[in-house]
């Protein structure tokens, strides 16, 4: 039987070379949902978080992860997504549409851009207009919905799963 | 290019069985994180949480999960273990530690009880001491740890990965 012993705060692992996947996110109703988004992409040291609107970090909920990742805020998604593409970023929204692909069965490409929609709205037709690949985590229960700031850490779950070295 | 359109709320997908899986959480600091995980886990059809302390549900968190889920509150968490593995159930805490496997080469068993420490202090040494195993998300980056509701999230992500049909 082995003893386990709490390691807090354990030394982070080291990445190979620099994760190319970049999260976008378009206006949040709630700033603790985008913090809690910042939060997870920093501890899986994502390099960048665009967000737009009026989106605003607190300290509190993001812990720290705000001063490790680059995030800009633009007006608009639309103009930044398709600079992204330019530069070769695969654009995968996360979100439920006619053509989603199961999250399970989904192969990330590494230079990818994931485009997250707002909580009550989801992605925008201007910028669903734009992706290449949809996911989408199974559902299986009420309230047919999860959590913004859950899904977007189960979906960088999933890419971090695939490249865990970067 | 196919033409992506919305489908929020999406009918669920159906289980070929009933899951095994159960959460178990020790008090938690936050009834927001406690609320947070209960909508991940209805969202997943999972049939139960136990919840310690003065665990209450905010209805507006969980979005109903609370309606499907079997939230039963109980004063501390080694007895319920302690049954729990009497009657069948392995007992995997999500926890950094001196012998955490990592949760990307885990496998899980289907009768599993998901263990989930405290915000500030994690799994308590009297709980960890009855887990089978340990599992631990990689952490690469800053704040070096996770929030809970979204370790979870990812914990019962991979469960339900593992296990798609229930």
């Amino acid at each position: 039987m082995t003893e386990f012993v709490q390691q807090r705060h354990k030394e982070p692992v080291k990445l190979a070379r620099e994760r190319e996947i970049l999260v976008a996110c378009e206006p949040m109703r709630s700033n603790v949902n985008l913090s809690s988004i910042l939060r997870t992409v920093s501890c899986f040291a994502i390099p960048k978080v665009i967000a737009s609107g009026q989106a605003k970090v607190i300290g509190k909920v993001a812990r720290d992860g705000e001063h490790q990742v680059e995030v800009k805020i633009h007006r608009s998604l639309p103009p930044v997504l398709k600079k992204l593409k330019a530069d070769g970023y695969r654009l995968v929204g996360l979100e439920q549409t006619n053509d989603s692909r199961c999250i399970f069965d989904y192969r990330f490409e590494r230079r990818t851009c994931l485009v997250i929609g707002s909580e009550r709205k989801g992605i925008d037709p201007e910028n669903l207009a734009l992706l290449d690949d949809v996911v989408e985590i199974p559902i299986w229960g009420l309230p047919y919905s999860l959590n913004v700031a859950n899904a977007t850490s189960m979906a960088l779950y999933e890419y971090c799963r695939q490249f865990p070295e970067g």
